[in-house]
């Protein structure tokens, strides 16, 4: 199943897309796809639902914004380096755990919201990321068993501040939290959607150009090893978001560094999780 | 205004704690304290409804269970570094502006719940800290008007696992985010309690051994420079927290170190803002 959810910001509804392709209002289950509806076995029970359901549910028009495809999840676990060539490329070595850190869930916009330049960015970068959504509680979870707390996959790209996050004393969350630095989506593929999530493309595009462009197998730290590992740290709720990094091919990475500036166009996509597109804009009170 | 949460984990009703000492349920208000409540000036209105009714509600059994008295917020956001004293015990240098990480949200407990030594720490440290509780919105808010922007104040023991936090790969969340890490309260002190929050003695003890004691006129970045610089970085929400950062007299500063183990009794207060007690238990499935 495709969950997603539509409508004006903060103001979203429930859907799912069909199988024919339509995209269809689920708000009469009654239920927002947040960390209660995660818990609850709700994606077992909206499956039920829509198949009894499919042919009277009402269609929604495909020029509908998207919003994230998850409501308020309680934290963003994102993974830092988890691709060997993006190490390189941003001067550090290849971890031998995963390199943890968050990201503010205030950041979460629709997949096609405009990014914002923040007031005083001279390097807002973008990095395409596979991101993983938990589907139950998850503490000190063995990788042998990893996978059962996963829900699905979505496609996120964690816009970061290059100069807030390494320049500015301290930790990197300065340069990942600012609004609208994770449009998330088009869609939550439930986990049955996406057979072998370590063998999917992804790739990212600035005004056209072909800038990252990897395949999941590249994966330093696989999904059940990460849900495995950050479960020992911390207790991951139903909806939490894991970001699993960004291959090659981020600005800081070249000679010199490129970086967006208004007017730039972002497109981005893994294959079998579809693609989005942000129009950066300059920040304006 | 002091504001609290009681009951059973999970299942707190808000209440509030009277002038003359007694706890009263004010769940007849129809709302708990979370982001919803403070946007919409819930502090005002409720602290009319209590002045009309506050004879007629019921009180609350003094054994009852505190929760933290904000529910769920967004973000814990916390300032590393932020007393000089703390700063060298740690070995590092007096920052030049503000060290921000941030806290998982599933690690708030109440105050005087058991602290779980996680799975495999040695290093279970302690850390009093001054918490400051956002009332609405705040986006690149200027110092002079910070306070505007602050709900009220509470006590926060910052636990923090140092092997996690300090000598495992990358950012400082692996060592702050486990569960039962972030005890807070016991109240929330709403702003017109505390005359100068940058005048308030802090004190932790250990076993009845007085560890941590330093007053909040020591903080290198102060609350409204705190609330300006990380509304730069992030927009903070209502009910969002920003731990100030602790004082000298952590674990890890000893020579050699001291961590906590089962048994062991934290006591932790900050002048108006009350005390908390946790006991140190290890981890059992």
């Amino acid at each position: 199943m495709k969950l997603i959810r539509f409508g004006s910001p903060e103001n979203e509804k429930p859907g799912v897309i069909h199988e024919n392709g339509d995209w269809i209002d689920t708000s009469g289950f009654g239920e927002d796809y947040d960390e209660l509806f995660f818990e609850n076995d709700g994606l077992a029970r909206l499956t039920s639902w829509v198949d009894e359901k499919a042919n009277d549910l009402p269609k929604i028009d495909k020029n509908t914004r998207l919003g994230p495809p998850i409501k308020k999840p309680s934290k963003i676990v994102c993974v830092g380096l988890n691709y060997a060539k993006h190490a390189a490329e941003s001067g550090m070595q290849v971890p031998t755990e995963p390199v943890l850190f968050f990201k503010a869930t205030s950041a979460i916009v629709g997949p096609n919201d405009d990014v914002i330049i923040p007031k005083n960015s001279k390097k807002t970068d973008w990095e395409v990321e596979l991101a993983v959504i938990i589907g139950k509680k998850a503490s000190y979870v063995e990788e042998a068993d990893a996978m059962d707390y996963v829900a699905g996959y979505t496609l996120h790209n964690d816009y970061s501040e290059r100069e807030f996050q390494l320049e500015k004393q301290g930790q990197w969350v300065k340069g990942k939290s600012c609004d609208t630095f994770a449009p998330i989506g088009p869609f939550l593929a439930t986990k049955e959607e996406v057979s072998n999530p370590h063998d999917l493309d992804l790739w990212l595009k600035v005004n056209g150009e072909l800038l990252q462009n990897s395949n999941t197998e590249d994966l330093v730290f696989n999904i059940p090893e990460l849900v495995s590992y950050i479960s020992q740290y911390m207790t991951l709720l139903p909806g939490d978001i894991i970001s699993t990094g960004t291959p090659f091919g981020v600005g800081l990475g070249f000679n010199p560094p490129r970086y967006l500036n208004p007017g730039d166009v972002v497109e981005l996509g893994i294959e079998k999780l579809g693609s989005s597109k942000q129009v950066a804009k300059a920040y304006t009170k």
